[in-house]
């Protein structure tokens, strides 16, 4: 993966910083790389659907996100990126203590890069696999 | 659609007030009819994305949860469901006052139920679709 | 919708009869209209899946072409499209006579269009919807 | 992954050899294990698009058929699968001599199953991916 921008971290860590979301979700960046990002955000009472785990869209968010900040690692200065579409297919309930999702590049592309994410429930007895995404980020030029 | 639980309504409602998310976003239930769904959630500094829009989150969490609901409408005494896939292909930023998703029942299954959602932004200029989805529920028997 | 391209009708036909893959199938154009296309084949055991249907293939082959030539029919002149990508729901077995497949426009942008198109299976006894499909194409400058 | 039904490989081969889709494209086995089944097909003007290179529907059902073979290896004896639904994202025109699909298990559910499938173009500069496939198996009971 080849970065084109020697800024790419901070600018990923201000477009994460600037998401009110992320925020109200107490997110977290766990790591980056070029083409990778690795978010994560604790499962609590606020986050819960209907049957107590946490909601389908906690996953999606951070996974949505991961893929986003995934591509726009590899971007040019001045480059964002938004997302056109992602799919998302459950494994399993979002239960422990928290969501972690791995988003990568699967194509950069100049208009269009293909991202795909993996989510998993984290707690004390270990990691499951509970969301698998697979979509697809629009760049938008420079200013 | 034909309604096989006569209590179906409260049982949606029920299944909405359990989600701790739903409180977080400040969402409500705009209406209910078999087979349909429509739920709304204000547009805050809380839910946005880097670009100052509503992030695609809460867009996702308000039409998965409509299709959902729309499913529930449609269900047995004791059955619930639970989103196996759900792809979201978004039409612009979600900018306004208020985010509101419709979830209707393509075809309900006595295993599968496929659901779509439309998801609007509205503000004082009116309405404007912002992400469509189509999704899968499964359905878990009665305990 | 608006036409962009007085020739657009030609072009779609034009487009249509250089694909190989729907002389294969001894596909039609049912009908054109600006976002909108209908393309029929019909159920042979050339295109059965093991339980003796039309075979899943056949449903996205048409799905996929009737959302590319709808949002082909608003381009402007020059203009061509791709598929970026394409999510399929599938309703029912396709069995009868013919799979007859609408694609309409949901969104026409200058660079993507978002897609829909609803499959059916049609036969003695009526129709019966077997897929649905939701997608983006990308459109392709003039060269 | 698990083998439930020692005659695995057979039953594949079976449904395999049943499509009738299959053999309108000259379609091949290339390999089965338990949870991976890779399919083969040429590229040849019976499958192209209007641009010459193979239709997004070619990749489309070697995708989908090794997805669904992948998770017909692990079923029990007397089950088969149905599609629910797949979602696929095009990385590059399919040109060469032939599209290959790798189709993989990503979780094996006992009504549920959900699949992935990688597919590349070959030809004599080697091997391009064109598509990314992520769905869903339904099973269904031995009869």
């Amino acid at each position: 993966m080849t970065v084109r921008d020697p800024d790419w971290e901070a600018r990923v860590r201000e477009g994460f910083a600037a998401q009110g979301l992320m925020r109200s979700f107490a997110a977290e960046i766990v790591s980056l790389e070029p083409g990778l990002a690795v978010l994560a955000a604790p499962i609590t009472p606020a986050v819960s659907q209907h049957h107590g785990f946490a909601h389908a869209a906690l996953a999606f968010a951070l996974g949505d996100n991961a893929g986003g900040f995934a591509a726009t690692s590899l971007l040019g200065p001045g480059e964002s990126v938004v997302t056109v579409e992602q799919k998302v297919n459950f494994l399993a309930p979002a239960q422990g203590e928290r969501v972690v999702a791995e988003g990568r590049v699967e194509r950069a592309g100049r208009r269009l890069s293909v991202v795909r994410a993996e989510v998993f429930a984290e707690g004390p007895e270990g990691r499951v696999a509970v969301a698998l995404m697979l979509g697809t980020m629009a760049v938008m030029a420079a200013r």
